[in-house]
């Protein structure tokens, strides 16, 4: 029980420092003093920063997917096209309100190694999109996960560009074309 | 006539110091010194860095227009998916003989501010893809340039991916997909 306490205290401090100055600039030094902690008990959680990262933007997509879903993961015979503009809409305004964790995710994650955590996502996003769509993403639809892989680096990509850098379209016309472009990569 | 000769000097300068350590990592100074030019000199020809980035960025774009091109563009009546095909692979083939441009294309300048050389890098490839199929892309096949804009950032992304970090999928795998997904939003 106090251990997953304290390994709780150690993400959320971590989390918090992450958004605040990001992932590369947040050393495990700053995170144990933050949390009082020795540096070896943040290894007895922890064998390294790469599993904080991992498990921090595990929780992060967690509830980032939710905020997609919602009004319509209850549901089970949404149109296909209904469903991807209404998850494009809501993942547009989660990443309008979380700068800093789009920041980020494209940023100090996509440009790095692997992590188990967007595998994750995606194996999660699509039992959702299935179970409310009522399809099987995988015969037929999409070629394989790689599509998928690729469509959602394009979607933080793309929402970058727009909402961060604010170049060279606006977010409502990149909006508009991303949801088309899912359309028809979903027929 | 002398005025030009200097000018592709220092563009040409720019261009060895770019890939080999970066458009970052490259000043002003070092360009002027391996030109064995003062600065003044350098600022008859350039306003500014990002002027001489954005004319090296299109001197490279259009040289790799040429290379994905090379077969087809003296043809007109390609079957579009076949030149979707031909375009892929040999902007593949081209990003992997030349990683350093892939890496600058992915980091120095697609998080960074707007740069010219990507408008007319896209202006120019849909026309030669119009000419090559003899179709028009804005009549019915895309939505807007918008479109082609997220389509070859989400290319540049995913060759990155596969090829300079080599995770989470491969190349091949990454290509097929690709094509895949082109296809689709060409139809």
């Amino acid at each position: 029980m106090k251990k997953n306490v304290r390994k709780d205290e150690i993400r959320n401090i971590a989390k918090r420092l992450f958004i605040e100055n990001g992932v590369k600039a947040t050393s495990v030094n700053e995170i144990v003093k933050e949390a009082g902690i020795a540096k070896g008990t943040f290894y007895i959680y922890y064998n390294c920063k790469d599993e904080l990262i991992d498990e921090v933007f595990n929780e992060i997509s967690i509830d980032f997917i939710k905020h997609m879903f919602v009004d319509i993961e209850h549901k089970n015979n949404v149109p296909k096209d209904e469903a991807v503009d209404h998850i494009v809409d809501r993942a547009v305004e989660g990443f309008e309100k979380n700068r800093e964790f789009l920041e980020i995710m494209k940023n100090d994650i996509s440009n790095n190694k692997e992590f188990k955590y967007k595998r994750n996502f995606i194996e999660q996003f699509k039992h959702k999109f299935e179970s409310s769509v009522n399809i099987s993403i995988n015969e037929g639809v999409l070629d394989s996960d790689v599509t998928l892989y690729i469509i959602v680096d394009m979607f933080i990509g793309a929402c970058y560009n727009a909402i961060i850098l604010g170049t060279p379209y606006t977010i409502g016309e990149v909006k508009k074309n991303l949801k088309g472009i899912i359309h028809k990569v979903l027929k």
